[in-house]
């Protein structure tokens, strides 16, 4: 029989990780965007690509867009298109970094009509929610200054508030606001909103419909990740995570690719805190393939999702329990890796199988011909990139 | 002519910092604790100490006391001891890190008996509060965990604020509780208060008497500090300061000594922020004199707040809005650059010796005899410490 | 059969971890040591313990003996000791941070007779090492500074290599003197043997009989510490390994609890270089149970240490070669976690039965009863600590 | 009479700091290049930006050169054309990290033909040299891995070793091999030179004409950068600087702007380990300016280092050998403080009018009307960054 329940796979087949588009264009970093054979040209290449993930793992039920990089003429026969391959448009991304205009700031900025043009632009992908059928409008800020002294910190602060309550009087009942954070990067003194408490101050004074967006990247050396996973679930303002990875600073790898045991810990905070399969908790990765292939890439980050989720489920709540009660260190963290260290890849394989998928996706993928095939296809035109 | 106006003048002698009466006892790491001769072995000694530091510098008009450490039998009397060296009673601060039964907690402990006993702490030194004349109630928890599954975060985390919620029921109308946080030490895996994010929501709930105490070396590598006190002031919860300095962990060395610039920039979103000899917003140290003089040690310390106030005050705000607005970066800096590197201490020495002070507090303090004095007359019983 | 070849078994029944004697004894933080009962009073008492692990495990073949803390009259009788209990004497730890001539430094102290003192101190322990048998002698050094100017850097960095020559010149034909290095703590500006590569500059020009220690919770965060690994056995340098975890500074907590991939990656490096069972090579643990039960806090180290290495040599190097070769980044990657991710418990269960040992040591001691007997037996006196 | 005595005066007129020729083209992040008006289209041009820098400070008199960036025809000719402006061509910086070959390493390719390509391309750059009259051959590796298993990093550091012998062969009787480390980027696993160790341990194979070269900017969060350039010195291999700052990563800010005293402390190192105005130790910047005008963010940055070195100079090394010898750690560290917070602007302005230059070169070179002019001169071509 297998190591998972019943109950655990049943949890497990209603998990859903939505993909980045932007994680099927090219990446890099400021010294070099290397290319690779394949790569979309299109919001609907991109959106193929990310259908393919879907179909051998069944985890990545919807896409992210990324404004303007997937500006169409038509979302709704974008989102046709997109269904017809078995994928949802999904959440929304505001891109107020590479605009002319924004070298300074955007929604933070101290000119009227830069500030207005930014707000306009949230406005807009609102709009493009509303025909994408979207809920949530994500918004992570590059604002910020390189010298003590280039901005007034505080001001710019004040007008963020403003900024975010025009953008959110727009929202629609349905729809969402995530403000997400950042330790640093593009800005290298202060960013506008570098760390949780700061995310957490604006959405809670904005309302319901706004939380904060945790990506697990965005953080100083050493911080515990799973603290703010659970503190920020108390608090009921939890909206959405970017996953991915880190050794250094915000190196955008893999989830689960530096520190398995990390994503473990943020995964059981998740479990104990109510967050898993909770709507308001959505699920995201937000990566760079700078060297590895893509679409693989993306296939190993939502099956280590899984993985890592099915450990968490494998926890003796009520032995981890009475261990913490009775102060048993050893006997409690003993639970804790006891559930890390069993495989559960035969046994998620096996269920795989059993729901007509491929027990090895990555394995399945490659054998497909879908890499080679979109290398023959593609050729000529730009391919994508952060810059489009 | 000073290069100090009589208005910066002004501001500069409403300043007070209240120094902390554990500095004046040894102190040290894990892997000694070095004794020095004179040091003091009860709170009059210590008190005595810390009035030499005012005495010559007019700089710390206060000092904060430490529960057990500094118990006696009659604080009625103990007041007019202070006030007859010139200084008050000020902060009263916790200790639940000590006693045997706080091994696996205290204010956040599952047991509730040992939960009330941590209570019951805080309840005390509200009564010694009341009898001292202090204001302020800090408490800085050590609670936390050493391994992954050792405790329920989420469970203490809603402890706490019960606890926090009895001990606040108590506060008097006049007195506050200033909750501060803490990186890590002496947890390694959890701490329960571990960032401004933590402190901000739980004295938020509070109330109006609640704020967070930010001690400057309670951070992860590489915070940028002077922005949590930006934030903090503007949601009008930045109820004090621990001044000390790092290069690494908690280092608690002399405020300023190892980065002098980013005292500056802190000072100076102070000022910028109103918290500038606002009563709202105490002035403390929190420092460890492992191997230098004590009393010298708060000497520097205080004059090094003094002088960085004085730095941050030559700022030209108005040439630097200008510069802001028209985003002339390298302008806005100089601007900066230009009042931390003036050389504002003969101007201070200078307006030291118009107040019938000393011109330069540390000569003073060495030619006075005081540390032979206390060298001599300190011998025999046990010398204060961490411990007591 | 077991997913664990005999030639991996082999490999693994070579396997040695030297226990550190001070694991035995209290230990804690400069805010609290918590004392706990059964604590050891003495040196025989330590190895008493130590060979309790070794007697569940057969991981532990030998005791690492610390002085002043482990000093006795008779040494052979001291070995003799744990010889009856089945361990060896092993690497003896100098000890400069301790007595008050040091508290300005000791190897590196300007005065010529405190610097003698500590030089004295490493030939006593030669001394030791010739009555127990000893190998190695094992050099933390505790030195620095606490303020930018305290001490003149690169005198002390002379007068360091110095020392260690008048002590190298002391060593037997079989000793070896191992330096280990430290990013900070106990001082707070500068230490004498920050890093790998002060630690290697001073063993090199010192000649064959000097290698390097490198302590896996001595680094700055962020740090590639099997690249070290890798580096270390390539110059022909890596003397030993102090074993433990940490998640912000010197946390010293057991290994592999806070990074388990870490650890992976680090014996994997090992392996690779030809550093596993090589007697160039030493395993130890410096670990610091502050919370949690000493003796199992040793056994779960050590089975730790083991189950790692069991991960690492399934690395299936003949495709790991391959895939490296055709820079498939994530096939290559993949082989490494596949490894990882093998749950190698229950064959090592298996196998541990098949040498008479117990399946789950962590149970049979707990289930042997020793912890209440020494718990009852060892009531008064004072307990061991890094005090004694 | 000026704070700043004749000897200093003295020493300060020596002091030269290499520009990068870079540095005048555009820079930025991952998420955006800025570009400015007057940016130069080749090399030509940024030799005539960096004379304007050397034109208003007297403290730039070479240019370093990055091959392919600024590769020409007629390297005769680009010399004369520098020398007639004022300046000389200086270090030859090689480029492993743009060549679509190079993905995967290029010293350090396992792939020979590629690995011949990057040696040759070193060779190259010797030739220029010699067509330049460039002394020093500086290499920054950007090579390493992005995923543990991606690359086995002992082989890599073989080939180094062995690519590195190659091109040290080739180097004339007065050149010299710089070889720089960097922590992290564009690699986020494994970097192949990461720290000074490991650059320190392949120059001291190579030979007398090799050395390290330190960037300020690539370390570790709390590396004491001032002890790395103290060992080095010791050990006789620190050949050059690269200078910049950084609040998180490698920011490549503006020298001394993020922590001034940081600044201090490392030339006070240089001082002391007669590393001033030694030919052995060469002082370049290495910034990117990608908000801030370039040409003046150059001559605040070759101001930085000439104010911070006055500082330096004032330290009474007398009183400080002393103080350090009695262990007055207050004393000691107030004579570096003194010297710091001394303000040797308005004697430098003096010294600078006395020589014919002007008191303040940042409004001297504004006024000139150069920016305007080649705002409005260089319209059309291809503005140089790092891709050119």
């Amino acid at each position: 029989m297998s190591i998972l329940t019943p109950e655990i796979l049943s949890t497990l087949e209603k998990q859903g990780i939505e993909l980045p588009s932007w994680a099927f264009g090219n990446s890099g970093t400021r010294f070099r965007v290397w290319t690779t054979e394949g790569t979309p040209r299109d919001p609907r290449e991109k959106i193929a690509d990310a259908a393919q993930v879907n179909k051998y793992t069944a985890l990545a039920p919807s896409v992210a867009l990324h404004i303007p990089w997937d500006k169409v003429d038509d979302y709704a026969s974008l989102r046709s298109y997109a269904e017809d391959l078995g994928v949802q448009l999904g959440t929304v991304n505001s891109n107020t970094f590479q605009d002319e205009d924004y070298k300074w700031g955007a929604l933070t900025h101290h000119d009227p009509r830069i500030r207005q043009k930014a707000i306009d632009h949230h406005l807009e992908c609102i709009d493009i929610m509303d025909a994408t059928g979207s809920r949530d409008l994500k918004i992570w800020l590059a604002e910020g200054s390189n010298y003590p002294g280039q901005n007034d910190m505080r001001s710019r602060q004040d007008r963020l508030q403003n900024s975010l309550q025009q953008i959110y009087a727009r929202l629609g009942d349905e729809q969402r606001l995530v403000l997400e954070y950042k330790f640093f990067e593009p800005s290298f003194y202060h960013t506008d909103v570098p760390d949780w408490g700061t995310s957490y101050a604006h959405v809670a004074s904005l309302g319901e419909k706004a939380s904060v967006c945790l990506d697990t990247g965005h953080h100083a050396p050493g911080t515990n990740i799973e603290f703010i996973v659970m503190q920020l679930l108390r608090l009921g303002k939890l909206g959405s995570f970017d996953f991915n990875s880190r050794f250094y600073a915000d190196d955008d790898l893999i989830v689960g690719a530096a520190d398995p045991f990390q994503l473990f810990r943020i995964i059981l905070e998740v479990v104990r805190g109510g967050g898993l399969n909770n709507p308001d908790v959505a699920f995201m990765l937000d990566q760079c393939h700078n060297v590895e292939d893509k679409i693989p890439g993306q296939i190993r980050s939502v099956l280590n999702v899984q993985e890592m989720t099915a450990r968490a489920l494998l926890v003796d709540r009520t032995a981890l329990d009475a261990a913490q009660q009775s102060n048993d260190v050893l006997a409690a963290n003993a639970l804790l890796m006891d559930a890390f260290y069993t495989d559960v890849r035969p046994a998620l394989a096996e269920w795989r199988e059993s729901r007509g998928l491929a027990a090895d996706p990555m394995a399945a993928y490659a054998a497909s011909g879908y890499q080679q095939q979109i290398a023959a296809d593609r050729v000529g035109g730009t391919q994508a990139g952060w810059g489009a």
